[in-house]
């Protein structure tokens, strides 16, 4: 099996792996996983756990098709854009990638409980794997989360608790919870696992693409699960020496929550008020520091965009390319929009959007 | 290019295709596309339409996983059963896989307007597909459909047209709509073409076994699009010798709604009431002759199950194994659960249910 730890990467401390270590000892930053003993000229991804538990969990995840988006590439003036339908994944969101190396690896430990707080995509996620999986799961939601978001949930079968206040109310009941019983946090945001699962997302667009990456991704940002997993895969693909370059990650935020905007560009953000995009509406990310790294070193961007722009994109998409997406999925257009009329993505680069979630989620 | 002819299969007679023959001018029987010059033994599926067009069309439908369903298995005493799970296609369902071929070939044959009858799976799925090549979509449902079912079908910018009064007016309606103006039919249930998308739900299945068929597969049935596909893919390759036996294609309807019963086993069916699982709530299938010849063929069955059973067990698959179907879906495991009791499917076997539909489309 492959040897891997913990890793802090702010300040480097390295810490034996398990399923309850979320943050560094000395600094308080969360971890990521990494490799000891592992070549990345091979192109096959290392994982942190046995493939034999992957295999007994797994609901056929990823190869998520890519598509041309012929009509909007015109529109704005593109001559090469495309879909990656991650939506197609099996609870209709990008995170089944990353939870089922949550659940698999909480199934190699003999974990039978685990905790999650969403309301969202995530939570139906974990809610699903862990059935399967025969683990009961805890899925902490806030009790204004209407009741059509929760029906996915409760249909895989997890327990779901309801927390009165705001949504930072909700996470430190789950984190209350799972330190008082002992459980796991299966948490999206924080476990290291979870972009373990993510990265594939990287390795798909490379053998898609036949090595001819997309010059730019352009994706919805909330807690940059999927950002931070596409890094980590790219940056395993250029260890190996696949690639040469990194495709630059840009991250759009709503104008209502978009901490990731304060925090690149030194601007004090606005107070967090409501959104259509529910998937991003994530006010303090818990790896904002690695986020804000992660479009630097790339090259990349973030930006801001309206809920108005959001729904007409989501329109836009479903009707001219037969793609039904979440509002949280159409923000990347209205970012991709304003990227290009700026001239930071020029008419001739390849540009690539994840499909985060199905527009069948959101009901109203 | 593939050469082919529409043939009616019951009186023999032979048609220049085109895409407004809907029926046979003998004996009025639904037609099916036959291939003049087509060797099976070539893997390739021939298809009735330039690749360019389909290229030009497709969402990257098809390809779903199959995954093992060992808690179910479990239950039932069987030892090899897996689900195709056939609702990450595209739109949520099935559906895309013949309705790419359809609105392809439409494209092809320069066609500007399409027709089709659906409130629920294919109604969504033309309404994509038409939205992507440019083509308009007029989609007839019932005054009394759900305004959430409706929900999909306008997302993707079809114009809805309502309908008073039973099941039955809506399909009249809009075959005097596409009759008047000359407009296409573009119907899951009578066009030739659909049944050559769905026929690679065989192909697939061959593929991803390695040869190695499942003895049964389950399915649920109503207009038999899925069915019919699925035997035409396997006699495809039984005619290129890729392998000997066809799978025992087995029915299952729901209680309320069971012409495919009354048909097979002579009796006559109760009168058409509701049913939770609306995809096959069908009174009178336009293809029943083949339906009944499809399942006596290869040696299928057909079973009715009713609404307590589907929903529980739509409620059994999503809560042990992760998956979670439409009601529709769910009646195949009722059905599969009798032919287990009976004897007529035995632990040794292996049997494979497709799940034809996204849970999320069943909006209450």
């Amino acid at each position: 099996m492959i040897e891997f730890k913990l890793l802090c990467t702010f300040c480097g401390k390295r810490l034996r792996a398990d399923l309850v270590t979320l943050t560094c000892p000395n600094c308080a930053h969360p971890l990521e996983v990494e490799y000891q003993n592992h070549d990345h000229a091979d192109l096959m991804p290392p994982m942190p756990l046995d493939r034999q538990f992957l295999n007994a969990v797994t609901l056929g995840e990823g190869n998520t098709p890519i598509v041309g988006l012929p009509s909007i590439g015109a529109k704005l003036g593109l001559m090469s854009l495309s879909a990656k339908l991650e939506y197609l994944n099996p609870t209709g969101s990008f995170k089944d990638r990353g939870t089922v190396i949550v659940i698999a690896a909480a199934l190699q430990h003999g974990i039978q409980e685990v905790v999650e707080d969403s309301s969202g995509n995530a939570g139906a996620s974990v809610s699903a794997y862990a059935g399967r999986a025969g683990i009961k799961a805890h899925i902490f939601a806030p009790s204004s989360a209407p009741e059509a978001k929760l029906r996915q949930i409760k249909a895989y079968g997890a327990e779901v608790h309801s927390v009165e206040g705001p949504r930072e109310a909700t996470t430190a009941a789950a984190v209350a919870y799972y330190l008082q019983r002992g459980l796991v946090y299966a948490s999206h945001v924080m476990s290291p696992y979870f972009v373990e699962g993510t990265k594939i997302f990287a390795y798909e667009i490379f053998e898609q693409s036949e090595g001819d990456l997309p010059t730019h991704i352009v994706m919805p940002v909330g807690n940059g699960s999927l950002l931070l997993g596409a890094l980590k895969g790219f940056s395993e693909l250029k260890s190996g020496g696949h690639i040469t370059k990194i495709p630059q990650l840009h991250a759009v935020q709503a104008e209502s929550v978009m901490p990731i905007v304060g925090a690149v560009h030194g601007r004090h953000a606005s107070p967090t008020k409501g959104t259509v995009a529910g998937g991003i509406a994530v006010g303090s990310p818990a790896r904002l520091d690695e986020i804000v790294r992660a479009i630097k070193t790339t090259g990349g961007t973030v930006t801001a965009v309206s809920d108005t722009d959001i729904l007409t994109w989501r329109d836009t998409l479903a009707q001219t390319e037969g793609v039904y997406g979440e509002p949280t999925s159409a923000a990347a257009f209205a970012g991709l929009a304003r990227l290009v009329e700026q001239g930071t993505i020029r008419p001739n680069e390849r540009v690539l959007v994840p499909i985060t979630g199905f527009g069948l989620k959101d009901v109203q």
